[in-house]
């Protein structure tokens, strides 16, 4: 399988052997990423973070990556303060940065983004979310989680909270549907998985079911993977707390949960999960922070062509 | 004495023994914070920076420290910019961080912010100033340029300016204190230093006198420890430019100091020391900013384990 | 020849003896700026990188030459934030970074900027554009550009824009002068190179011609230098749009070019050169700013005394 020099643009290029040999690099990562092992394997290189809009998580998992590899990072810098105030097109933007680094990882607020940036690129980009579009390394670390802290084969897994804008869920869902997973659906009506993609993961073989709370889920799954709800979504205040409330974890709900049972959410989290629940066997959403560590090592290290796989 | 894997949150839990050996090992660091030698000592090792409120200095010393060490560092940037903009907690902020990183500088606007931090970090936490609360490298640095530009036992100090919220004043005579130094107070009588302080300092085994004109205290001193006036301290203007010229070191007021005499300041300076001092043999105040390096290698090289003593 | 030490702030203390020198010494220095060899000529070195405003290419590529040496980048962050906001005066700022780096980048929007800096630093400040004063890096690596891709000697030259403000297009000028270049000037009446800038040019053994076209120049000249016009500069919103449309490099003007003619551009461009360009044999503009590299590690490496020419 050849990385060498490639884009990571979606996720919908990536077949489940691709993904399991990623996988299985980031495990291989691990020790690394925890600073129990030192490696020189990116020694020399440099990473281009071209972020035209916050990321905090995303941005520094992935600079953390690059030095536990040993490699350098180029930070573009806040956007107000570049050339691209100046009216500078992404394009040229991206064919500049080409000549300072030796991979980009862009985050950019048009969907899209990342694709145009790869047509203008000779080195690799990593998408690190384009608005609407895609945002692969956030799936592949959510995959990785629930490798490593539940189990992808036969998997149950309920998705809970904003299941219509969420970018996450989907790309999630579509990577979970290669795996056959059972995939239990918990929004509120208005915001309701999009018809057309519980179609289509059915279509891939996953088996979906919908709910409105939590409580009947729990019970039944091997994974909660819970979303934050934007307020600006409901026009009534007083509708999203009804909302709100109903689509979130507290210790209680958890009396009687499998201890297998676990909870992840792409954090920054605001109301969906009682700090109670942090304490618990089943909280793992800092854990899979921290998976981004070596998820991003694997891929940085693959485009590179530092490994092999 | 073990430092790995520890907190420094607060000068006070510091024992004159553990404040000498730090001392100590910053003095082993200078030929490399010079730049004269060259360190591995922290290759590999990851430094995360969050800075909740700007501090140039603090932030760029420990940024140095840790690369003359061979170490890299990681930056939460401007607050504004990141997730907890989407109102994460800090001690969410700090979970997620403890996987990015070895170690993690914390400057916060809120007294107590560093202590919340250290309990949900696995990693050390360093304090580089919690609003009123504390800012302890700073206090170490401080007496590191008393160190080795004048001298800790039998010291005769001043310290003139805000004496009422300086934080970083109270700190120091604390220190001091441990080493029976003779301290002179040179305040506006809105600004003198609590009593309560100045009780526990006498406690301690100082000596304390108080005056409101630096010209007395002058030839009398090892060290006179500038600190900066707050315009916002003074409803008056007109007070403040009184009280603002009254605590100003000028090269006049230096014509029969002793070759002897240091003067300090943790910088930015506004007013308060006339430019034509700078060159004097007494200024090293730009010194002791450079000493914030070796003081925050040792420490660093502490709390990481990479060094013992 | 002793680079080491040594400040750069304007390009008028450079003989052509001297710039040729840099210019090998960057050379030799492409295949590690492109990430083909490593080196670890400037491991263990700290640069600060301390802009007032923000210049992406220029800090950028300042700070890949630094990582591809194996040096350190510690940045000032935007002023704003910094202790600049407090009241600090440059010279202080100066001198507070001199003990936490090896070598200065500056960037400052106020003429003189860099030569003040100079007199309070003890390590080397590089000018990274002053104002309406100086940037000599740029002028070396337009310098380098040319000389990489089209040739100093007997070169023919057109600049176009304008060359009124120009600081990049006066300082290029002057510099050619030294190897005989013959000049064409193309401009709006408004926005012409000064007469005195013309008659210093011609003194210096450059032939210096006017035109306000680009068709008759494109066919007589080895490189043409575009530079981007600023709205503001003109009053009249129509009279900007008339001026910008004619000093505009289209495919359509460059049908019967000779193959050897290189266009050149210190980017961000807007509207000067029409993207349909950017494909062509002639366009090296991308390649430009990514000379920026070579030519900026050279400089490193030589103040620093890495290496000697």
């Amino acid at each position: 399988m050849k990385f060498k020099g490639h884009h990571i643009i979606s996720m919908t290029s990536f077949s489940r052997d691709m993904i399991d040999s990623i996988l299985e690099t980031a495990e291989r990562m691990e020790p690394i990423a925890l600073g129990k092992q030192r490696s020189g394997l990116l020694t020399g290189k440099i990473l281009a973070v071209l972020f035209f809009e916050p990321s905090t998580r995303t941005r520094m998992s992935f600079e953390t990556a690059m030095y536990r590899l040993g490699g350098d990072v180029l930070n573009l810098g806040s956007v107000d303060a570049s050339s691209i105030a100046k009216g500078e097109t992404l394009a040229d933007t991206i064919r500049v940065v080409d000549g300072y680094a030796d991979a980009i990882v862009l985050r950019h607020p048009k969907e899209g983004a990342a694709q145009l940036a790869a047509e203008f690129s000779t080195i690799p980009i990593l998408n690190a979310g384009d608005g609407a579009g895609h945002h692969p390394t956030q799936t592949l670390l959510d995959l990785y989680t629930i490798k490593r802290e539940s189990r992808l084969e036969g998997l149950k897994i309920a998705l809970a909270g904003d299941l219509k804008y969420g970018r996450t869920v989907h790309s999630l869902c579509y990577a979970l549907s290669l795996y056959g997973a059972e995939i239990t659906l918990i929004s509120p009506r208005e915001l309701r998985m999009p018809e057309e993609i519980i179609s289509d993961l059915e279509k891939r073989g996953a088996k979906v079911t919908e709910t409105d709370t939590i409580e009947d889920a729990i019970n039944e799954v091997d994974v909660i993977y819970m979303t934050r709800i934007q307020k600006e979504r409901f026009p009534d205040p007083a509708e999203y707390e009804k909302v709100a409330n109903r689509l979130k974890i507290t210790p209680e709900l958890l009396t009687d949960a499998r201890p297998e049972l676990r909870i992840m959410h792409p954090l920054p989290r605001v109301n969906e999960i009682d700090t109670g629940v942090d304490e618990t066997q089943h909280a793992c959403y800092f854990k899979q922070a921290f998976y981004g560590v070596p998820v991003r090592m694997a891929l940085l290290a693959l485009v590179l062509g530092a490994i092999e796989i």
